[in-house]
């Protein structure tokens, strides 16, 4: 037990090191900000950054670690906002690698992410370090991604608002893994822990999306008794899961799990027996992070467990339907979640990659986004192999990637599902939006974006303003 | 998964490895039998076997094992039988190597020892090999010392008679760690399972120690609300909980916590509400077992949690008082639960010497047995040393570890708890059954036993016949 993040920092932060934090608090997280803000004040030089991923919260601080050489390296799922914008600006020295959460956790089982000092918000532990993501005011549920950090830190400090009686359990981390326990007032902001969207959307635009991909779904070989699935966030993602639920009663089909980032409509459907068994990674809602504490059939999964491409198996192996999002996909299907149209960083490779290895992938996106096309001849960053995708729903139809003959043939034959090739839906885009002046940058890398084995996918340039 | 445990075996087992097993099936164990006799007859040569211990039912074929030169090393809690007796009589290539529990798990992390193919059953898996001790006809609760393995083991064979629909939760042992899954029509008789006495004991002379027991723990310093305790199986031990039980209440004095291979008795506690958690790392009766199915206070530990003297903290070291046994004790308290009167290896180690280091230690035990002394001048093999001892219980008195001054000044004051030197103890002993002639043994060293932390605290030699 240390009573301040100083001094926890200065017993274990040294030049060159590998730290590490995670991402479950998402916007409502004050650990990052604390623990950086003392790292920058001790003087600290040359870091590198390996959190799970990024959160808006973060963006200023670690550009101003940046500036002052503190942070030299950055390995994250990804980032936005003004974080991005340097970045692609060339503020740092060394390129960013951008790991989707199953590559991370592979990174640091092989040692490509040796990470000397971990620093682990959690909404309570005891004092030897007993911890989980289900108490506590600032309570997010599971702690999925930072249960590699607790497994393989060299130094693992704990940090928290809420100290449990010992022994404190369920425990997801242990008093193995824990070197410090340091008590602060507070963790996190509750109120922008679970910021994920939880109403049913009223956009027609993404209604008539997730109509078609509950259609999609439905219609095809996927959808039968013990199929398994992965929906995400995000308005039309809630609506997909309520159309879903519907077409399960109507044809008595209950599936086996569900997987990924769980949001409340998800839970409901196991609450209600239309699911056995939920395979939790992170929570995006308290609804889903409540559901946790209470319900056994709710099981907390590490990164590993949930997409490793290098463990002896991982459960996006068995996941038959996903659905997942777009900034661009192109005509080969490659998809970019990760530069935006002006070509700067702003978003996140997630579990995007490692999801998309599902037997059905869908991708749900509106064609145009204001001026903006999704679908494009070319995706300015490839993050996601056109060869992993299924199938592209948008609002005004469906394109089906041509080497999945087999379900071009039973999609055909549902009704009022419009089928185009993926390039009449890109000239379509075109057609509303125009074509975009090409993007110039320079020839230095800023970013690396390696593919769930590690492997180099693309790189992200310097933008030339 | 694969249908044949030859078919795995051939896979998997080569000369000179170091192949693993639990003992959590205990006396009702099939696994061990049906993988050792298919290696024997692969003509596997030059094996180290590193079980977490061996129950008697594995006994025989080890023999014929060491016989064939299939297994020349062993590392294990403890053994007994005709494999005890073998081994006693230098049938083993090599010296057998005796560590605790907690050790073992030290041990495996350090790489001491490097286990090449865990064979571990379970009374339940899914296909990926989502696997836990709770459910299934042969269901034993905690897998608490197979963690180790299934963390560790650079090839880990799963063994069940149940599969489950995939995902399978909760899961102690995940598809992350699992190589393969041989399906098999029992993995074990539940009858021998949960062996261990869960009666009240009747016998005059236990239910005299026990009292004592329960005298010296309430009138020490650690008895106050929010204790710890660790107790262990047998009539005495049940006794034990059964006299604690009826003081917690009168007393109104809470434990926080209770340790250790668990019993019914001790999740009646937990039910009662006497005790806010069950930290269980295995359970030796059939109530036990299914307590820990429902019971969220009742929390799997693996070795590591449970003992582990090299990690960053185990249970054990915010013990307070455990109960712990003696074949054995000496006039320097040290304590023999390894070799019998007659020099035969006859015991384990188990958690003895990780318990011991709890603030309030506890040698239950008869003076004498039949025609043997308990408290000896002595002690034929040293497992825990004397100094981690801090009282002796018979059932003609007590004796106090003299450089326990305070406990002397604390427990002489009540009443009715005879108090004695440990010498006196042992010369009471001595009168009741004579002096037997000494042991003979050759020079030749038949077993090294470790202290927790590795390091060699005695040997065990020949037995001279």
């Amino acid at each position: 037990m240390i009573d301040s993040i100083d001094e926890v920092v200065s017993k274990t932060v040294r030049d060159g090191m590998t730290i590490s934090f995670h991402h479950h608090f998402r916007e409502g997280d004050f650990v990052f900000n604390m623990v950086m803000r003392s790292i920058i004040d001790h003087g600290v030089k040359d870091l590198t950054l390996a959190p799970s991923s990024l959160t808006n919260v973060m963006n200023d601080i670690v550009v101003e670690a940046i500036e002052k050489g503190v942070v030299t390296n950055i390995s994250s799922s990804g980032m936005r906002g003004t974080l991005g914008d340097a970045v692609s600006h060339g503020a740092l020295k060394n390129p960013v690698i951008f790991r989707s959460h199953g590559n991370r956790a592979r990174a640091i089982e092989a040692g490509d992410i040796k990470i000397d000092v971990a620093f682990l918000g959690v909404p309570n532990a005891d004092e030897m370090g007993n911890a989980n993501g289900m108490d506590g005011d600032a309570a997010f549920g599971s702690l999925g991604y930072a249960l590699m950090d607790a497994q393989y830190a060299d130094t693992l400090v704990l940090v928290t608002d809420t100290i449990k009686p010992y022994p404190n359990t369920p425990a997801s981390i242990t008093q193995t893994q824990v070197d410090y326990v340091v008590r602060v007032d507070a963790v996190g902001d509750p109120d922008k822990i679970g910021s994920g969207a939880t109403r049913f959307t009223k956009d027609p635009k993404e209604l008539q999306i997730a109509q078609m991909v509950h259609d999609v779904i439905v219609n095809s070989p996927y959808f039968k008794p013990g199929f398994s699935f992965q929906t995400g966030t995000g308005g039309a993602a809630l609506a997909v899961t309520r159309f879903l639920r519907q077409s399960m009663i109507e044809k008595n089909v209950k599936a086996s799990f569900a997987l990924g980032g769980i949001t409340k409509p998800t839970v409901d459907l196991l609450e209600e027996g239309l699911i056995d068994r939920v395979m939790d990674v992170q929570d995006f809602d308290k609804g889903a992070a409540s559901s946790m504490k209470g319900n056994r059939n709710q099981q907390e999964i590490d990164a590993s467990w949930y997409a490793d491409p290098a463990n002896k198996g991982a459960v996006v192996d068995n996941l038959d339907v996903v659905i997942l999002s777009a900034l661009e996909i192109d005509t080969k299907f490659n998809v970019n979640v990760m530069s935006g149209s002006d070509g700067i960083i702003r978003g996140a490779i997630g579990g995007h990659q490692d999801a998309a290895t599902a037997k059905l992938t869908i991708i749900s996106a509106p064609l145009v986004r204001g001026r903006i096309a999704t679908v494009v001849p070319d995706v300015t960053t490839v993050i996601t192999p056109g060869d992993s995708i299924d199938v592209l729903v948008t609002e005004v139809g469906i394109a089906i990637n041509p080497k999945r003959q087999d379900l071009i043939n039973v999609l055909s034959k549902v009704p009022g599902l419009p089928i185009y090739t993926i390039e009449e839906l890109q000239q379509k885009a075109a057609t509303i939006v125009g074509t975009p002046k090409p993007l110039e940058f320079t020839d230095r890398v800023v970013a690396l974006v390696e593919y769930r084995d590690g492997s180099l996918i693309d790189v992200i340039k310097e933008i030339k303003d």
